[in-house]
């Protein structure tokens, strides 16, 4: 490269710097130890391979070498989320943040058998509701419903035990290897299955009961937010629907509102934009928009 | 770390055995040796630099060495690949799953110049199809249609092969990229053009004519699936749309049931939502919803 | 592996190498050097560390090293980008494409103090306009439509610049992890939000304001394109719509058409269609579709 060719990089550099003195609110030099993000998705992952031991990683398990393999697994787990927990208290200024991430971890762990029990479940609702699935296994191995719905049922325990930032970017790294986006504070019931999945939102507040099925570019979102007298979107209140036990709801459907409520049994067609509640073993469905069928000209509209 | 901050693993480790023994279903010891996931992404990937050489991976390649690159390509595919169709088959307990895996994976890389003319094709739709698409190139390297098409146009061959679970692995890998959900088991014509895709979900019985381009968010799907008298899904009945040659969708339309056929040359406008077949050269639009315009008082819904 | 399983190879390579000499198109063989897709994600990872310090990559950074830090990275960015933009010139066949790239890859480092000063107004519009959302830092780690936004305004720089391909594979990548599909040539106004964001769309003569905010599933798209007297579409111009200051878009919108203004502080309803323009201050709703509740016998449409 030729010398006119080289970067005059100190006053870039000073640039920078300067830039990052002005803008500090998204600056974090000598301010706060974050959870790394790359910890996370590692993390994430090695809980997944506990969740479907044998299905993702390592596939020659045998059961007498399993407590082994267990073993190892979460004494890693232990102290790699532990050490990303207690950054995530730190910087929320928990006191005694190290023994509290600890023992939050500790809790987290003892919980992933009901985890197991409760994807075996949305396992069997996949193959249930789909009829292109061949086998459990192939469920399991490629259904993007199965990573989204696992890596919440973490995330969602996570958010229970009030740990910050964490559950979220949990669900984030869901979203972007599904298109589907499930915040970690909704309440999901057993049996729940997601067909395709792709745009998919459900709220924060959403409570969904038992064997629920829904499509791709459902949105279960919130109407509109309350604000205060200045002004200021009042967070924490529920803003996203109910819906009860055994309602299915199909593609592209809308449900917004947190005084909506799907009562069970229910089904919700297809595009149905819905703002009020409805009730029990209804069928819900738009007025089919007509059509207009005319000649094609010149192939296109 | 503290004493009282080590974790009581054995106990915990205890807990998950019990646990895997009772939810079997979702547990691979000693039971299967399944294709690994990471090294279908693997051969995914390795493959696409065979379809798209100079472009995808290594981008110096010469005519006078392209031999040796191709050979030495090919030969670990076929090693790679050979292996997991032999665990794909094994586990779906195929007599001498060896051998057949090592013809089928012959079989299917003989497919690739094949498979190559017709991606040609669909590079070409597309930069005929896209006024923001400044070159060929910009295309094969940029587009997220030209990732799921051509994935979709492998999978869909070992699909057609019989080989159990990778087909699927293969498009789910796709459907990750790009938002774009292709079932291996779809027939797909020459020229397809998808613009922007996500959202997009192709169902296994789909049969999609030459020329047919398709917008993000089309649907084209099942209306409901039929049951058996025990109430089980029936699965490979044709559930999906026929769409012939020349037809343009454009986007958030949906296209449902196994018995609708878009005639040739007809125009979908968007979001429109078909159950019923249309004739030849037609153009379907909605009518337009009527739209409420108020004077907007708190810049809020 | 037993003989009869060896791969018959010199064959399929003739096949191959034949069919490579036939399909030129798609065959990058002693063409062109073009920019390498697993670089333009490396450089895209590295801008994004230096646009939010601390928060991606190291997140230890201290004041006292931050100079060390950042001009490690900008000499690296340098001579990567740089590296590449030649390749891209010299694809387009521009004269001293050396001195050209160098040139322009300093013209471009200068622009991201300015970049982050964008950024930190988008972080606030998503606080202020998300109640999900429990601190500024949540947002840069975990939310979608920082990746999206931030690689858009790094991207749309390049294009200015008229540096071919990679601002293109650059938003290809954001779409990629995010599910929003941004053109590099649209222009965006500050204090940007997108909530959720899959299946949004943004074309690439779009011209947004400030204070915009949209919601997933948006398109803000073409009507249809005018093609020249030998039928080819007709690029470069104005096929998308223009978005005034302060409007707010609902999920599933979709605004087609060059012609299309949105006025001012207005308020677009979700799924609303519009191909047409709106004053100043408006807010559209779809009259709500006529829906039909039925009582649910089957638990199936």
């Amino acid at each position: 490269m030729s010398s006119k060719n080289k970067l005059a990089l100190t006053p870039l550099v000073g640039d920078l710097l300067a830039n990052y003195r002005q803008t500090l609110e998204i600056t974090n030099i000598e301010k706060k130890h974050f959870p790394a993000r790359s910890q996370i998705i590692f993390i994430t992952e090695e809980l997944r391979e506990i969740l479907f031991p044998g299905y993702i990683g390592r596939t020659d398990l045998s059961w007498s070498s399993a407590d082994y393999f267990i073993g190892s697994k979460l004494e890693g787990l232990f102290n790699h989320l532990s050490k990303e927990i207690a950054r995530a208290f730190a910087e929320a200024e928990c006191e005694d943040y190290q023994d509290k991430a600890c023992q939050e971890t500790e809790i987290f762990l003892k919980k992933l058998p009901a985890i197991r029990t409760l994807l075996e479940e949305d396992v069997q609702a996949a193959y249930d509701g789909d009829p292109a699935a061949k086998s459990l296994d192939e469920i399991i191995f490629s259904y993007p419903c199965m990573v989204a719905i696992s890596i919440y049922r973490l995330a969602h325990e996570l958010f229970k035990q009030e740990i910050p930032l964490i559950p979220r970017m949990m669900t984030e790294y869901a979203h972007s290897l599904t298109g589907i986006d499930i915040h970690p504070g909704a309440t999901i019931g057993r049996s729940f299955f997601i067909d395709h999945g792709t745009g998919v939102v459900i709220g924060e507040t959403c409570e969904i009961g038992h064997q629920v099925k829904i499509y791709q570019g459902v949105t279960l979102g919130a109407l509109s937010f309350p604000k205060d007298e200045r002004g200021k979107v009042i967070r924490g209140t529920k803003r996203h629907p109910t819906i009860e036990d055994e309602v299915t709801i199909y593609a592209g459907a809308t449900i917004l509102g947190g005084e909506t409520t799907i009562g069970r049994g229910s089904v919700i067609g297809g595009n149905v934009w819905l703002t009020h509640s409805i009730p029990p073993y209804s069928k819900v469905i738009i007025e089919e928009p007509k059509l207009k069928i005319l000649k094609n000209q010149k192939g296109k509209l």
